[in-house]
């Protein structure tokens, strides 16, 4: 554990709630492995006191911040620069203080979205070239969003969003609007409740996520397939969600002879990592940290 | 050292320059031998910066923070409330952010100075009950202002302040006017250069106390006492420097005879173990902080 001295620099985690956060673990074992004289430290923030708390990564010359709920869409209006994918899923989850020539930060804040860039991290890190794949992704929330756009904008062909016609439904047909205007990608939104259409693109896709949070704590017993025929053997299938470590949807694609079947952890880890890199320029050793954090 | 966790909240300390600061290695040993998830930080903050990071107390519902140089006579302007003594000395060197009865921080910031409760109560811990004493001072600065003020509040009869005839003589002045003004002690201001004024009033006195940094480095080799003879073997003798620990000073003390000789190291560290019972309501056991920091 880090020993503090008059040196020790201050990364933040914005949000609310966000006592019972696993992040500073994560982040200040990559600060302590890589040698930087670093913490990161959680901080109460919600959407009242958020502008303040921005201006205090100016004031107390922090590294930068990481940003939760409820202050992801939020923080873009206290920010010198928002990086192209945080603008287009509307989302940030990592505010930079740039530094200068010497290394020194400059109080220009830009935000990034590590969220899609870390779940394409760890697919990339199983081995997999994504680029040219087809995708169909289940959810039009936060984690969704990144993930499809940063998708979109690293060569994945097709992606197909299914949804069901919830509130939310419309805000995926933004996304899909956003990408076919934005990248190569070819994007269609669907209904979730077409049985048949979903089971058809699943068919014909070379990746899958499911990133709802169903399959989570208190839905921990659902899954949005209704059952394992969905699953094509050779579909690499994800899950956003890592409590439990093994959701029902993942028992059901491995019934179905799944192979490459992944949960949540490692989108979670390489977000963070992916931070970390952007706050300090190091990249962290990530077998060491799978083995220190047990994923 | 601490293990940093979502629910480790912070204590700053805003001062320019001050990564060479000892502090946080005292407050995180006090904090984490009195069991508190707290740690302290130190940030570079100057007077340009200052407001926004006062602010950031508020914002990021820190516990509070130290002030240091260039910022302890500036401060005042952006809290909710200071301490009598903190006002009449004109300066703050501790910012608590206010609880409610839950124990939850408010946002509601007072300022308080240590700096003069430290040295006095490393008096105490001596033994020594100083209520009714003479006292001789030297030094009209930051660290004179604070012991003058909080012993004049705190019981001592006559005070004798002397400085040479700088551009700071006026400030002793003025402190003696508000000395004599707010409180029972009867207090002088007087030339250093008058060396038969000195010694007569040193030889009249209970308590000295060199406050002016005479005697550190770059002056280690110097005193503002001529010879030994200024001292009478009874005197309690004070200097506010603890680096090196024994000042010629303090040398010419000892070899007149006195016995209750001492170094800054109690001020510093009395000043440090009393914020951090403002900030988190714990005393911090004294012996077990001298063992650890080898005072």
């Amino acid at each position: 554990m880090p020993n503090i001295t008059g040196h020790t620099e201050l990364v933040g985690l914005m949000a609310y709630p966000i006592r019972h956060t696993q992040s500073p673990t994560t982040h200040n074992l990559a600060y302590d492995k890589n040698g930087d004289d670093v913490i990161q430290l959680a901080f109460e923030v919600d959407n009242d006191t958020l502008e303040a708390a921005v201006e205090s990564i100016r004031a107390l010359k922090m590294l930068g911040s990481n940003i939760s709920m409820p202050n992801k869409t939020v923080v873009h209006k206290y920010l010198d620069e928002v990086d192209e994918a945080a603008k287009l899923c509307g989302a940030i989850n990592t505010v930079v203080n740039t530094r200068d020539k010497d290394g020194n930060v400059t109080g220009y804040l830009k935000g990034y979205n590590t969220d899609g860039m870390g779940y394409w991290q760890g697919i990339k890190e199983e081995g997999i070239d994504f680029k040219g794949m087809k995708m169909v992704l289940i959810g039009t929330g936060g984690a969704a969003t990144a993930i499809a756009v940063r998708g979109a904008l690293d060569g994945i062909a097709e992606l197909h969003i299914f949804n069901i016609k919830d509130k939310f439904y419309a805000r995926g047909e933004e996304i899909v609007d956003i990408i076919n205007k934005n990248s190569n990608c070819k994007a269609e939104m669907h209904d979730l409740g077409d049985l048949a259409l979903l089971k058809e693109k699943m068919h014909e896709a070379d990746i899958f996520c499911d990133a709802t949070g169903v399959g989570m704590h208190p839905l921990e017993d659902l899954s949005n397939i209704p059952d394992p025929s969905y699953f094509r053997k050779d579909l690499i299938v994800t899950d956003t969600v890592y409590a439990p470590r093994e959701t029902v949807m993942m028992k059901q694609a491995k019934e179905a002879g799944c192979t490459r079947v992944y949960n949540g952890m490692s989108m979670m880890l390489f977000q963070a990592l992916i931070a970390i890199e952007l706050y300090t320029g190091k990249s962290t050793p990530v077998d060491y940290m799978k083995e220190k954090l047990g994923i």
